[in-house]
């Protein structure tokens, strides 16, 4: 028995016992006749005290101890003379009668504080130590809640959680596979999963109508800022239902999770007064088209205003070239910032020419506090012409009109990228508020300028609505089938997304003809699904929900690599082990595969 | 909504109900006048009926419908003139209304049945099949039930769960790894883990003191029967703790998973009457050597009797060269089997003298019901000498002495094999009857005769039991040595094993010397766990249940494949998917990699 309490739980209670604790030494200060040491462990911390006056021995003993050391400690719990109100152990202290030193500790290159001096990449390579912080281990520990609530959840819906296999069939479709060569079956690769799609619909057809996983799965992807080639999904899916079944099942444990985890009931989410606040014990919706429409995005953060305000009707054939020009002329109305600087203008212009977001430029509209209007298009448009347009906006005086112009499509993005800068140069973007949301009906194909064909947008399983359907004998209206697809959005996130299946051979073979799959090709990736489809599919729908994702989200942290252990860089590396490295050449050869030089 | 309730939920009290159920024909029965199908889901089975003279048109409709369509139908719940008491919904059948073919099928290519007609091969390949059937689907709802209870009960102990990387570095010593190239990283590989082994040691170092994960490991080995490549663990680790602390949180969980999902609470296991029994609240323990010595196994099946008795003292010195010469002479009494036959025991020697076994020959003596000894040696040893025997034995008239002689632990080892085949003659291995137990001090090293080297038993990892610790030092004496390491077995199987880790690095370092590591090799394979051990690692120690080991012991059947979803056969294959398979010259390309003709 190393120790009888953690370092967290002694309080004034518990005076007067005998104790023996064990941890790490955070900090030890010496005041001359007493030496205090701070001993730390995943629960708390505990003050131990040494007396010089009362055992000379033990103190110089305790002075010696570095910091990390590994001890243990045995002595009587004393009220404290001075208290400490911010820990809860902070109105006791250990009077030390025995110290052991269980390991000793080199000085860690970092400092293991809530605030450390490390940079990331030292932290990264010294994960261990990271892990010690506060902040890393609460967010781990948030994980493990997450991932508990969960599963009881689901468990207690009938969901059962079935383990799918990691080693499976590759299949080009979607984002690259990572592949495992076979030994015993040379020059043959297993895959391991993007996701378990295909094994989740065949659990369907076998008759397990609620499955679920908490699931590992991978993409060999060149990494994007916050991807990794290994991520976690909460993976469902269900037989027997409608898209509305699937909604109320899924936001049922959306808001479970944040009842448990965050405290917050249906009422206390922050939607921005524009978009619509009450829908009883529902989450609200809205439709991919409005989405676009009066955000600029599928996943729309509403946790304010700004909403889109399309101005074709009021500015077009005032002899503004570039506005008559466009398809689309659209803003957003900035509450109370006609105040902003030339300055501050010409940064927000330089902010939307930006490759990244790509605009031509960008007008303004200030409404003085005055009444009076000064804009970047004055030459262009009378002091009533710009009142028109601040009424279209719901203007108030003091307010400042933001305003992109082009093709609609590619203008709503921009627009979509300057009204999140906005709300982040207002703080309008706090992490502790919630804005979750469902999008619902969206495209059910996307086209590639660049390959010149459609592609399905959520996947090739994907059903499109029934009265939409038909569409699909009309090739020049693809782009506006709509698919029995929705995506769980929350703060501008997706937080899970999913679909109907399509579970009908007739309409999986259409929908694989329209994506330009012949047969063959089709059989070839799919066949095995498209044979257990005939043996009796129910009708299906499922979900996931990007688990690292969702963690990050409820501890209102941007990055996912602070809720995952052991993460990797942006290489898909892992700096802390030296993986991936050179196997040996037996390895090389039993494997019946040779690098290129 | 395609269903008001499931197909196991109704009874007399919804008589008079409107209701819809949706579900798979399982079958139908024409009768003339009326006719019935059964209709299934995962939840049971519920009678339809339909009558030809009250709705000839839907009769004639629902008579046309194939096993395994899957339909929906709505009607009224209604009391059956003939009941079945076998089914939860026997009392009840539903006069149908209305039915919709929710998708049809193909006749299955075997029953779906308790009782399938379909040989292994093909229940594989057509997996999705199988699982509607009630045993294979039991066998995942009870692996589901069983993960559900370990994580609520390890997190209500303090446990967290935490993710460790799939992707990680390889290496040589073990078993093969599963390796997975890296197209960023042209010529590295990951490796897919065998254990997350060191990723949880450096989350003891990280603080983490309570550590679980249910989670997915790999061994590319050559499958034997009953072998997977990949395989789910229970994987857990613990800081400052002792043996003692390990085997009584481990032993909780065991305790608690027999009571939640057997019913059976610590006096209902079926330990043998030689076998200590009472242990109170506790598990009973046996030394790794006793196990040896009384079973010739390290994972004893203590179920049944027949226990070792070592006959040297007896038996040598009356001029049988054969036992005179051995270094061990051993045998088991079969109660009440000295009926045996002449056939009977010439089928036992065969038995023992298969490749499998080894053994030269065995020796019998009956002590027959009249009190007269025949045995195979009486050549050799009087009547008076045959009683020595039988006493030696505890034997009584009736029994039959079965004795093998050689080498004392390949003589064991045979007489293990022997034990276990007499217990399946006489049905004394009842997959309902459990006889958990620990065995402890497990051999540190382990002396391979082929390499003629040492190696870990566990893992380089395990400590020597402290009073042992001096032997290394002692080359000769390192067979000698006592590990900190236990084994949990149940009915002969080894359900788990763990150790207490090396915390201190220079007793690590000795111990990679004894295992013939220079300390480069080491460093390259371990060096960032060394490292990770030099900033204050605390005492820990851990252990790994296999999962599905686990769940096919407590669903009473030998095979794990039987509780995996989808299951690879004996050459790494899913045949149901086809995987592994070739991938893309563009695949290879991208990796770097080329194959061997």
């Amino acid at each position: 028995m190393y120790r009888t309490h953690t370092c967290g739980e002694l309080t004034i209670a518990n005076v007067g016992q005998e104790v023996t604790l064990a941890g790490w030494l955070q900090r030890s200060r010496d005041l001359g006749g007493m030496t205090f040491i701070d001993l730390r462990d995943r629960y708390g911390i505990t003050q131990l005290a040494f007396n010089m006056e009362t055992n000379a021995d033990l103190c110089e003993q305790a002075r010696k101890l570095g910091r990390e050391y590994v001890i243990q400690a045995s002595g009587t719990v004393i009220e404290r003379s001075s208290k400490n109100s911010k820990i809860p152990t902070g109105d006791i202290e250990i009077e030390v009668h025995h110290i052991r030193i269980l390991n000793e500790a080199q000085t860690p290159p970092f400092t293991i504080e809530d605030n450390s001096d490390g940079g990331d990449d030292l932290r990264m390579r010294y994960r261990y130590l990271d892990i010690r912080r506060n902040p890393v281990r609460r967010n781990l520990e948030l994980r493990h809640k997450m991932a508990m609530q969960v599963r009881n959840y689901l468990s207690n819906q009938n969901f059962l959680e079935v383990e799918t296999p990691m080693l499976i069939k590759s299949t080009p479709e979607g984002a690259r596979d990572f592949v495992v060569p076979s030994r015993m079956n040379p020059g043959e690769f297993y895959a391991l999963p993007q996701s378990p799609q295909q094994y989740k619909q065949l659990l369907m057809v076998a008759g397990i109508d609620r499955y679920f996983q908490i699931v590992r799965c991978f993409r060999d992807e060149d990494l994007r800022a916050d991807r990794q080639p290994e991520f976690t999904q909460i993976d469902c899916e269900m037989s027997f239902v409608e898209q509305e079944d699937v909604l109320n099942t899924f936001e049922g444990l959306i808001l479970h999770l944040f009842q448990e985890l965050k405290g917050l009931g249906i009422g206390q989410f922050h939607y921005n007064s524009q978009f619509c606040q009450t829908h009883g014990q529902m989450l609200p919706r809205i439709t991919w088209h409005d989405a676009m429409r009066l955000y600029g995005s599928d996943k729309p953060d509403v946790r304010f205003d700004m909403q889109f305000v399309e101005l074709n009707d009021v500015v077009k054939n005032h002899g503004f070239a570039l506005f008559d020009n466009a398809e689309l002329v659209v803003g957003i109305c900035a509450k109370g910032c006609a105040e902003y600087t030339r300055k501050q203008l010409d940064a927000l212009t330089d902010f939307v020419k930006r490759p990244q977001v790509g605009a031509g430029g960008m007008v303004y509209v200030k409404y003085n506090a005055d009444g009076t209007f000064k804009s970047s298009v004055d030459k262009f448009y009378t002091a009533d012409d710009l009142k028109a347009i601040a009424q279209q906006f719901n203007a108030n005086p003091g307010d400042l009109m933001l305003i992109l112009c082009g093709p609609a499509m590619r203008t709503r993005t921009q627009l979509c990228a300057l009204r999140l800068e906005m709300a982040d140069q207002l703080n309008l973007r706090n992490p502790n508020q919630y804005a979750p949301l469902w999008v619902v009906d969206f495209p059910l194909l996307e086209w590639d300028d660049e390959t010149q064909r459609f592609y399905a947008m959520h996947h090739p399983f994907t059903a499109p609505k029934p009265e939409d359907e038909a569409l699909l004998d009309q090739p020049e209206r693809w782009g506006d089938i709509r698919a029995n697809a929705y995506d769980m959005v929350i703060n501008g996130v997706e937080a899970g997304g999913g679909s109907i299946r399509i579970h009908d051979r007739t309409l999986q073979n259409k929908m694989f003809h329209t994506l330009g799959f012949t047969d063959e090709t089709a059989y070839a990736q799919f066949g095995f699904l498209m044979d257990a489809f005939t043996y009796g599919a129910p009708p299906h729908a499922g979900l996931a929900f990007g688990f690292d994702r969702l963690c990050s989200l409820f501890g209102g942290v941007e990055t996912i690599r602070d809720f995952i252990a052991f993460p990797k860089n942006n290489s898909g590396r892992d700096v802390m082990s030296g993986s991936p490295s050179p196997i040996s050449n037996d390895q090389l050869d039993e494997l019946q595969i040779v690098l290129k030089k």
